[in-house]
């Protein structure tokens, strides 16, 4: 049974992206902060996420700048497994990219009952939704970012019922970023 | 000069209320969490609320319910000195209360160049984002609770500008409630 986990940050007032999709503001320059994440994209698993994130992410990792910038998170985005939802049928230019149009929550359900890697949403607001309203997330990663940005997009709206997590995990950065994370509460 | 500070009970995705105002959600009887509530309600201070956060307040602090299940904290409720803004002129009936239909901003700023005890503003999301806008807010100590509600009032609902923060404390519960503590960043 592959596990599926959620990858997220976040600003206090619970935005995943601030109104124009923009994730700027998340950006770090901290060392210990960016190891970190480091760490957690060279630890495997397959990556998940949805045509809006795929288009940021494939437009920055495969770049000059991004292998100086983040050598090590790079290397890992770039060679780990990727798997795209996106309605528009086109061609994965990312390496290691399958894209499909197949319903996110039939298609996830199916690859849990499977062995292999773990599975980790990226972002991806509306894939998050779906997979949580569905019971289909097993852990929770945020990164909540020490920002309140008044307006942005929530990962959660509208999700139709409230849900309750237990905390397992919580790690404070020099630059103030809080790593929590979470596993539904039984 | 007196210090403004939050205290404020938030869920993962960022809501103080839920969308019925509803505070319930963020109840806890975890003993150790609560004995730090009640730490924080007798270390004095002058609390500061507006009508809504009033009205639930004084519906149940000084009832005989609250006096035998929350000892410690009923008694600082009580005790403490009050000041809520209302724009409707009515008598206050909670013990110790200023009721007030002067303009926060305006107030606040005033009573910050005083010397005397510090103010603790408590839930009130309009005063809140009022004072925060206003660049009043000394620092911040939310209480993030391991929920996502979905749909909710926002604190911070079109602030107009984004506010970085630095972190300056963090300390989880066993019930999976957080603390956390921010000082606008410099």
């Amino acid at each position: 049974m592959r596990k599926l986990r959620i990858f997220l940050s976040i600003s206090l007032d619970g935005y995943f992206a601030d109104e124009n999709g923009d994730l700027n503001w998340a950006h770090s320059d901290d060392t210990e902060f960016n190891a970190f994440v480091a760490g957690n994209a060279s630890a495997g698993g397959e990556l998940v996420m949805g045509r809006v994130t795929y288009d940021l992410m494939a437009a920055y990792w495969p770049t000059a700048v991004a292998k100086q910038n983040d050598p090590v998170v790079a290397e890992g985005m770039n060679s780990l497994p990727k798997l795209v939802f996106s309605r528009k049928t086109r061609e994965a230019t990312w390496a290691n990219t399958r894209l499909t149009n197949d319903d996110p929550v039939d298609t996830i359900r199916v690859l849990k009952r499977e062995q292999g890697r773990d599975l980790v949403v990226l972002g991806s607001g509306s894939i998050v939704r779906q997979l949580a309203t569905a019971g289909l997330v097993d852990g929770f990663q945020f990164v909540v970012v020490p920002i309140v940005l008044g307006r942005g997009q929530s990962v959660f709206a509208d999700i139709g019922e409230t849900i309750r997590l237990q905390l397992t995990g919580n790690r404070a950065f020099g630059n103030g970023n809080l790593v929590l994370t979470y596993i539904p509460a039984s």
